[in-house]
Order: C-alpha cells, then structure tokens, then sequence
C-alpha cells in the first residue's frame, strides 16, 4: 500500500489549506485525534506511523495545541501529517446524540465534515463508538436503499479474520436489515480483506435450518436470495474456529459477544498470570515462555484488524476500540485506506441495487435512527 | 453431603425394586446412563464415583446389558447403585420433541418418570440437551405460575460460579419470563450454591439503565419490583469478570453466548499449544507449566459446576454438557442431589406466590412450549 510519493514537509494546516479535494497520488484519512482512552498521545503516534510506515496522508482534527505538543515528541520531517483544529472534545460518557447536537466544532463532527466535503477520503475514531456512529449517520447518511448502517467488527479467528455484523449499532432489528448486514459484510471482507466468496452465516443456536429465533428464521430466505456466499446458521463456538468469514446477528447479540469474547480472553490471560507466579520455578518458565504468550496475544488481539466500519453510510468511517494503542491507530488507517481506495461504498451502493432485499415502505414502523451505543 | 449410611450391596434392579418411594436417609438421583457422547462408559464411571465419595444412590437408567458391562469394569461393592432397564435412547442429533414423543422407552423420558412418580429425586442427563428439556416438560410438567422453565447454566468467572439463564430452552421470550428467570436463578445459586442474596443483573449492551434492547428495557422494572438482590445490567464482558452472580438473558443471547465462551477458550488453549510447540526452548518451558496449565484448565471448566437446571419444572431435573467426562457427571449427580436436599423447587414455588411477576392472561400471543434446541 506504499506509494511512490516521496517526503514533503509537515503541514500545520489550517482549515483553508485543504479546501483542494483533489488526492496527490496518496490516501487521505481524517483522523479524530482527541478520541480515545490514551489521546491524543496514542492517536498522534499511530498517525505518525501510519504516515511513515504506510505512506498514508494524515490529517489529525482536534485541539491544536494539544496535537502540536504531541507531534512535537515525533520525528514528523518529510511525512504528510497535518492538523485540523476542532475546539470541542465528545467525552466516552456523553450521551451519543446530545454531544452530537450539543457540540458542532467537536473533533468526530467536524473530521466527518471533511469526508463529507470530499476533503478527507476517509475518518477514523476512537472516540465514544455512539458518538461516531450518531454523527456518521448526520453527516454522511446512508447509502440510498441501505435500512440501517451496521458495524462490522473484524474478530481474530483460528482461521484468520472474521466479521461480526452487526457490533451494536442496531439493537432491535429486522430481517431485512439482517440481509444487507451480510451483503456489507461480504463486500467489505471481499474488498478490503482479499478474500474470495467470503462465507456468510447467521448467527444461531444450531447449524441446522430450523435452529433460530423469529428473526433468524426469518432472514434465512432473504440471505439465500442474495449473490452472497451464504452458507447458513454457525453457533457462537463457530465464531472463534473461523467456520464462516462474515457473521451476521442483531447489534444486541453482536455487542454481547465481541464483549464477552473480550472478557473470556481477558479472564483467561489473567488467571494464567495469577497461577504462573505462584511459584519460584512456574514464575522461571514463564519467564522463558515471554515471547510465547506475545506471540499468543498478538494473534488474539483485536488490534490485528484496525477497528470496525460503520458500513451502509455513505463514506469511509471507521470506529477503533476506545482502549486502541498507536498500533491499533495505524491499523484502522490502514484499513481506512485500503477501504477507501478500494471504493468500498461504491461497491456496497451497486450491490445493493443488484438485489431486492428492499424492507416494503410505509410498513407503519417507526424505529429510532439513533445507535444502541 | 456425604451421609453416615453404610455399604450396601449392588442392586441390579428391576423396576419392580424401586416402588418405594420413601427414602432411606439418602439421596437417590435417576441418571441417563445412555445420555452423553461417551455413555455409558463416563456415566456409569460418574455414577460410581458419585456413590463412592458422595455416598449418593444413582439409579443408572438405559440398556440392561450395555449399563451392567460397564458396571463390571469398576469395583462397585458396598456402593448403592441400580440399573433401571430402559430400551431407547435419544440420539443427539434427533429433533428433540419427535424423539421424546417417538421413543417412551428412552431412557431420558424413564428417568424423569422415577422423579415424577416420586421414586427418585432428581434425574440427570447428559444427552440431548432438547430431547432433555422437552421430556422434562411432559413428565414433570411447569410450576403453577411458571411461564417457561429456562436452563441455568452455571459458568466460571474471576470470581467464583456464575449462574446465566435461559442458556437456551426459550429463544423468543416476553420480559415477564425473564424476570421469572432472575427470581428462578437468583432462588438457585443461594440454595444450592450457598450464595447470599446472589447480585441478579440483565445483560445487556451497556451498564446504564437506559442501555438494551425492547426486552431488556420492558423487563428491568419488573425485576426491579421482585425480593430478589436486582442490580441492573452488566455487559458480556463482565460475565467472565463475575460482576454478577445471575445474569438474565433470552435464550438465543444465552446459548450463543456459552458457545462462543467454550469456543474462545478453546481457541485460546489451541494457540497456546501451538505456540508453545513450535520451539525446543518453549516446548521445554511448557512443559514446566503442565500442572499450571492443568490447574488453569480446572479454573475455567465447566465441568466443575455440575450441569445446568432445568429450572421451573416441578422437579430436579439437571442437563449435563453432552461432552462430559466423569467428573462432570459426579458434579452434576452433587448439584442435583444438593438441589433435592434444599428443596430447590419447593422455594421456587413459594418465591413465586410472593412475587405478582404474573403475565398477563389471555393476551393472544401463543408461544410453543416446545424448546428452542
């Protein structure tokens, strides 16, 4: 994903800088660089790394002199990071839609802004996942003919990457939103993951057909019609052996288990440490098995993947975990990036219209267009 | 909960041994010996173990010979078990309600009859979890005032057992039944776990109140009115972290739920292995750890707590893992013989009189009794 672009020096750009929405020959990834637990430490080095290692064009939105000082610690000479000031910060406890409303300079609104505008190709945040969804929804709204964007979270697997779709933006779905969930997610993984045909499954209490709740059941016919590899129920055991590619469920059932997955790995890590250093020689070999347990961690981390995308708004956003580290920044640019230039909306909006998983309009229900979280 | 009785000789019993119904002093538990993916082989070792060193009498129901083969294999003298001839059984991939209905002799549904007709006082099974549960409705039938009888599945966290219900025998559920699943829960893990007023919580997608979906929303205040310890939701993650000691769910969300927890740690286990294997240092070193990994696996298994109850039914009926070993039947066979001596169903009864948790009758909506798997 390297270009050939050589150095250019660092700008500090004001906003008038990058009214040009013509790309020189490289990415350009709006970054929320006040999102997350550790920012803008974490975001600034990610985004520094992202420009060295991946020759991405960076452009850090948030308090100027608080990402200046950060940028200060970098060697930055020759790599496109620029700053783009936003004066307002939305917290990880605010209230999604209210900080959105209540706060138009706020760094997730206003980096939106400049994919809306053209002026970034994609954005990136780890800010409060709400926030980020409630204002991708306002600034970049849907796809025509999308029901409701979903997030697709990418997972580590025993056989490499799988999507979960829908991390949580919708909590009480419909059918039909089920199937374009899967339709998103096999483009996604086909577009910015190389994979052929991705296997897409619904999530279920059995493979078999007949296993299911009313939702499930139901969206199964919908999924079958699709030009989607769609290979029927997987059970949540399923999710980790790597038994299909995309796994589409409700945003309830989606949050639930990324966090469950995350607490199980957590409990586990935690309750080997406690027993390794229990005693004088198991503490030793736990020493020696260092390397080992970062190799383990490195395969079960999340951070692998980059964050997830809100999919079905139109525009690249990209939510990484609130907890991201600067590796965890790099990546989610990286797969900004590689979303952005693979026309990853574009390819969702026309395989959309190939298909007629359209929910019949005027169906009398009324269902908020607010995330769950 | 070893009792003071003596060694008594092997009974290979007919059925016309266990017309008395009255106890002598012990607990006398009907297990499936035919129930499981490695019966009767681990039921019968389980049974056996359970009479020796929790001087329990078991009640092996299945195929005559096939049980007293095995029985052969172990030194049984002085223990109290009987075989009860049952000539069926229940495969695990058979549609559990077709199976229950098509098979009277099986050994699951003879079983349940010894505790309907007061001959045993609890029945364990670790067959088809759906065959189970369905038999168990048909022979034992609801307590006056259950909705849905729901599976508690007791699981391992940081902090000790966590008791997640429904584990999936309703997978479209109405929010008075999982208030009733909190009473339910919340009744078992004080009774048979000795927990003092257990923390009951709702999962959900977020802790605040105003986190979840239709349901979760709809059943909070109706957990909130019963005189159960109700602290509002946790989130997946805090599952494993022991954040609370019942967690109320549908059994869609539960069933993926302990699938994907089985499945992460088995995903986590296997990379750690192959990790550990791919280098001489490692392998070494690993090694070392076996009896802490040994003791690591014994923290997270499942097996430690016993199975799951099938809880609202008007009986103990208690549904093993299908992959049990031995030791997960004796921990079963303990549960079940703990929830008998406690009267388990007995203050399920009487929480439930207390409570007005009562869904309102004639409301149209028909739901099928029969589980969801």
């Amino acid at each position: 994903m390297r270009t050939e672009r050589g150095p250019r020096s660092v700008l500090i750009a004001q906003s008038s800088v990058l009214t040009q929405s013509c790309w020189r020959g490289t990415v350009r990834i709006a970054l929320d660089a006040m999102g997350g637990d550790h920012a803008p430490a974490v975001t600034v080095a990610g985004a520094v790394a992202a420009a060295r290692n991946l020759g991405l064009e960076v452009l850090l939105v948030g308090r100027l002199a608080e990402v200046e000082a950060e940028l200060a610690k970098h060697h930055t000479q020759g790599l496109s990071l620029s700053v783009v000031p936003a004066s307002q910060v939305v917290e990880m406890a605010e209230h999604p839609a209210e900080a959105v409303r209540g706060k138009p300079d706020a760094s997730i609104v206003v980096g939106l802004k400049l994919v809306q505008q053209s002026r970034a190709q994609a954005f990136v945040s780890a800010g409060n996942t709400g926030a980020g969804m409630a204002a991708a929804l306002l600034q970049l709204k849907r796809i025509s003919g999308i029901e409701r964007p979903a997030l697709g979270v990418v997972l580590p697997s025993q056989r490499g990457p799988v999507c979960l779709i829908d991390g949580g933006a919708n909590v009480d779905v419909r059918p039909p939103w089920l199937a374009q969930f899967g339709l998103m997610g096999s483009i996604y993984m086909e577009r910015v993951f190389g994979l052929q045909r991705p296997r897409v499954a619904t999530l279920s209490i059995g493979e078999e057909t007949t296993k299911g709740n009313q939702l499930v059941l139901a969206a199964q016919p919908l999924l079958r019609e699709l030009p989607i590899n769609y290979v029927g129920n997987v059970e949540g055991k399923d999710i980790p052996a790597g038994l299909a590619d995309v796994v589409v469920c409700d945003g309830f059932v989606g949050n639930v288990a990324l966090k469950l997955a995350e607490g199980v790995a957590s409990m586990i890590v935690s309750i080997l440490r406690e027993e390794i250093k229990a005693g004088l020689l198991s503490s030793l070999a736990g020493l020696l098995l260092r390397p080992v347990f970062q190799r383990v961690r490195r395969r079960i981390d999340y951070a692998e993947y980059g964050g997830a995308p809100l999919l079905g708004v139109n525009g690249v956003c990209i939510i990484a975990h609130g907890r991201s580290n600067a590796r965890a920044i790099e990546s989610a640019l990286r797969v900004a990036a590689r979303a952005a230039e693979q026309d990853l909306v574009g390819h969702i909006s026309r395989g959309l219209q190939q298909t007629l998983v359209r929910q019949p309009v005027g169906d009398g229900r009324q269902v908020s267009d607010e995330p769950g979280e």
